[in-house]
């Protein structure tokens, strides 16, 4: 991404393949969309697109995390347990989203080619922390004893992946607040 | 899977056909190998890979899972310690291993119609989950005092596989070894 001016020309073309992308995958499943595709419909041509993005793989990433950033305030809900039975049901959500499981999807298919898209990963990774650090910082200037960030993500966000991926039982918002219990127990 | 007599026609082909996947997908990686091309090496025909697995994904998933089993014996070191550290070692020597990376990429790309491998990998994971209960049993008969099957997939597989998919830090024996620390930490 050469030119990061918001609202630019980069802003315009970066929004018009993602909602082109997003047209492309509700009419026809991840799977079925092609960089021609993408660019007939966008408007963009291929060049441009393999340029800035370099894959197809890269676009799914860049368009879920989008979407998966948009509306995502951090709760204050006033205790620590609020807040994070709020943020775990939340994230719980979104995991199971169509574009929380394209997102999983992408972030997977680039595995072996990790360099790829990992800049873009790790920054929505980064801004998901510092939510997540806010949050926990509240609680300690309130008197309240906190997880760390690295617990909260091994305790919470770590077993409704796996949930997901390897469990027949279901991910859903009583799971989210088990998970939120059991923290809180071991750390006070 | 019409027969299932360990031996006979049934277990041959799926050898052949395990082992001539196994061939393609070390060749030309994963993404490169077709159905047709899969039918060729293996002298199996398109239909009976058809009928008997459905999908590329799930053959790939089946040679994964055959490879993820072999060679697992549980640890019995004589201490829930030194057991938990050595089975999350070995986890994570799997995890990130090219067979465990397929394995991942398989359940992620069979999500959306988990149907289709469902079996497949419930019948994986009830054999790890059996012999995870075993080695807990095993510490209970001892006298120490084991966490649940269901705490052990949490605390330790859970955020293994996170560290693979989400984080930039190593999966490593280290790591593996922190995470049974604060598991036992949090039982005791």
């Amino acid at each position: 991404m050469a030119e990061k001016r918001p609202g630019g020309r980069s802003a315009k073309v970066r929004a018009a393949v993602l909602r082109a992308m997003d047209e492309l995958v509700r009419e026809r499943g991840v799977g079925e969309v092609t960089l021609s595709d993408l660019a007939e419909r966008s408007g963009v041509n291929r060049a441009t697109l393999y340029r800035r993005w370099g894959s197809l793989d890269a676009v799914v990433t860049d368009m879920t995390m989008q979407r998966l950033n948009t509306d995502s305030p951090i709760p204050d809900t006033g205790s620590l347990r609020g807040d994070l039975g709020a943020w775990a049901a939340k994230a719980a959500r979104d995991i199971t989203s169509p574009e929380g499981v394209l997102f999983l999807r992408s972030v997977v298919i680039a595995m072996p080619e990790r360099d790829g898209d990992r800049a873009l990963r790790e920054e929505f990774l980064r801004d998901r922390y510092e939510n997540v650090e806010r949050m926990l910082r509240r609680a300690a200037d309130r008197g309240e004893r906190p997880p760390t960030v690295d617990e909260v993500l091994e305790r919470l966000l770590a077993p409704m992946y796996f949930r997901v991926l390897m469990d027949s039982r279901p991910l859903d918002e009583d799971y989210a607040r088990h998970l939120v219990d059991k923290l809180l127990a071991d750390v006070s």
